[in-house]
């Protein structure tokens, strides 16, 4: 039996400075709209190393210690799974400098539900804040995306 | 540029009840040992679903918002990766069975270092017991594997 699947890795940081969390104004036509930063993960890459590589090349800043709190997923229509490894961290040195990608910039976290969030961003924000859940999960039932938080 | 990989997916759960923790003594000649519960994710399985359907299968026990923690990795020989996803679990129901994988029992956490380890759990613990450390990753350098905390 074929114990392997093919996937796209990916992964997401939320990073907080006391109050504030760090938004990235997403321009990318297909998922645009207030987010965190984050990107593809390398072959050969360790996961620790490639959200820390995302997050400086998105924010200027390079972040310490970034702790795992959840994961993003679903089946794609060609039979892969896409995997956003969702991150917090809380530590960083660097200045702040937005990329292509986006602007970056501070926002209080209690104001972040007002922003208009990229689509999904609001219940993965459940994922990153509470301890209880630790997935976003897809799945295409009667061609209808069911979401679920896990 | 190819945005995909080929992976292997499983998970490993730390199931706790007060100071003590769930082992498993392994029988698998390729990895024996005291370990913890896990297994393969299915295809189109939810990562959730899938740790509490392989704790269910190895211990008898129901699991309650298993808790991303950690995460380990490495490169296999024909180029694609490896991946345990690590969870912690605090509430469960259930009566402990075990399972043809191996017997499960309950420890103390702190007489867990005592026992026959398999081969990479003594560090794998501190994936799971260490806020500062979320991934234990493997690379093979000038012929031999390098292990890597993060």
């Amino acid at each position: 039996m074929a114990r392997t699947e093919t996937v796209t890795l990916t992964n997401m940081c939320m990073i907080t400075d006391g109050t504030r969390v760090l938004v990235q104004n997403r321009v990318d036509p297909d998922w645009s709209g207030y987010t965190f930063p984050g990107g593809h993960v390398e072959a050969g890459e360790s996961f620790t190393d490639a959200v820390i590589r995302e997050v400086q090349e998105e924010t200027g800043l390079t972040i310490e210690a970034p702790r795992l709190c959840g994961i993003k997923d679903w089946p794609e229509d060609d039979g892969s799974r896409y995997i956003v490894l969702l991150y917090r961290a809380d530590r960083f040195t660097g200045t702040l400098t937005s990329s292509g990608e986006g602007e970056v910039s501070w926002v209080e976290l209690d104001e972040l539900r007002s922003l208009p969030l990229a689509d999904s961003m609001e219940n993965m924000l459940r994922v990153f804040l509470e301890e209880e859940i630790s997935e976003q999960y897809y799945l295409l039932e009667n061609g209808k995306w069911v979401e679920m938080l896990k």
